[in-house]
């Protein structure tokens, strides 16, 4: 039998160290990506997993990350792109427009959404195999124009419009180069990490998920897809999220 | 009778320069912005218009630009935003992923996403008045996540959804903050402009407008715009487009 291997991007902490863990049960080699070593990966333990440092920011290290895993396998089934941000040290999210910020708002689609197009554009050749494989990008609702009634958020939320128009854009394109690809966008739904620790008041437990729960419905979510869709964007309840 | 005035931003050619040139026909004074002195809007004539050099990718050129105008009005009717670029000296849109360039990608996202949210934040104050008035901005019908068939030109669509998506927020803000004013994102078909010229050959002429006519049917529209309306995605001939 063959054996299969999975990329975790921005596995370091959250929802992408949770996809690396259950990765681990489903496939013979996992690459799981970090920024800082200091990081909860490396109490992630298995001979199955090989960690890798990668900022998505630097094409440069998308590229030497790639050629790495190049170097040990030709095929990918796995693709999640965890990466994202939504505040750091440095930036929080804008109420309103006087928040605005030029070099934050670059800092926004730099990571949010270019990062994302950039690994899509090298981990093509690892796409090009018979099998089914899956890139995945998690996205968010909020990044959703047709759903917009709040307000706010305004980097976040266009920077997840930009990753969904680049997603979706790849998903044409793969149907040419790599027609076994699947090209996915998914909503995790409210998952307590870091991301959302200043914001969980206003959620109602319920709906505050754990890794281990949205990381398992995604990879439902991930399983049901069908090879006629591309570049869609799902919710972790499998409906379709508009535009 | 109370004066009216418009802001037209990228009025140096093309659509810009024509939406200067039509609104002196409507109001008593025209803001029209260029970058460079070396532009048609030097030839455009009439004691009604005053230029403003503005950069848009530069915030404090953007409020010194407003500070100017508040010097002379406190209200504005018309705001017409035709900031954009597809392609110039250094870059062009991109036909796979592999042309995708980090930097580049970033210049889209700061002319055609940023530039436009930023004027937003800094024109509220002159849209605070009981009139009706319009943020106008042009964005293009490939920036449409759900109309994208043919894949491509990454840059561009994804900055045109961010901007979208930005524009809808602002329409969210300005519901609260300047309630008679209607935020509006236009496509305006293919027009015969420095940004289209590469691209005219596969286009048929009757397809392809004459500014004269783009400003007038975008002009139509913008008329017919209720003020219920906020931040939607229209066409020049007043259909509305997906997200
Ligand atoms: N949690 C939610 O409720 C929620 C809701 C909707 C969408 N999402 C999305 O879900 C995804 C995962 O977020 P999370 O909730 O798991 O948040 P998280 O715990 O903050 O994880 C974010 C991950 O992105 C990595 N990252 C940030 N900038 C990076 C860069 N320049 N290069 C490489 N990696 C980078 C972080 O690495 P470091 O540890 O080095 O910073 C971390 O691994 C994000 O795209 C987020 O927008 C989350
Ligand atoms: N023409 C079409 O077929 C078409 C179709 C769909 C959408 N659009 C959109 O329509 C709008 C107008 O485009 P157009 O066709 O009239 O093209 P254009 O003739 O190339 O005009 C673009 C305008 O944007 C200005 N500009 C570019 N970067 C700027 C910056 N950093 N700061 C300030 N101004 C800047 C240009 O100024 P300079 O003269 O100084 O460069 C020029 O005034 C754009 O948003 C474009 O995306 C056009």
């Amino acid at each position: 039998m063959m054996s299969k291997a999975a990329l975790v991007v921005g596995a370091s902490q959250g929802i992408g160290l949770e996809f690396a863990r259950q990765l681990l049960d489903r496939v013979d080699r996992v690459y799981a990506t970090y920024r800082s070593p200091d990081c909860d990966l490396f109490q992630l333990d298995s001979p199955s997993l090989e960690r890798l440092q990668l900022d998505l920011t630097d094409e440069a290290q998308i590229e030497r990350t790639i050629a790495k895993i190049k170097s040990e396998t030709s095929e990918l089934h796995y693709i999640i792109n965890c990466v994202g941000v939504l505040h750091d040290g440095a930036m929080q999210p804008e109420k309103s427009l006087r928040h605005l910020n030029g070099d934050q708002l670059l800092k926004y689609f730099q990571i949010n959404s270019i990062g994302a197009v950039l690994l899509a554009k090298h981990v093509q050749p690892l796409l090009k195999h018979r099998d089914r494989s899956v890139l995945a990008t998690i996205s968010a609702k909020v990044g959703s124009i047709g759903d917009n009634q709040l307000g706010g958020w305004y980097g976040y939320r266009a920077s997840k419009a930009a990753l969904n128009m680049f997603m979706r854009t790849t998903a044409i394109e793969y149907k040419r180069t790599c027609p076994n690809a699947i090209v996915v966008n998914l909503h995790p739904g409210t998952t307590d990490t870091r991301l959302s620790k200043p914001f969980q008041k206003s959620v109602p437990p319920e709906k505050l998920f754990s890794v281990d729960r949205t990381v398992r419905q995604l990879l439902d979510v991930i399983d049901q897809l069908e090879n006629h869709q591309g570049g869609e964007f799902f919710s972790w309840d499998g409906t379709q999220i508009p535009w």
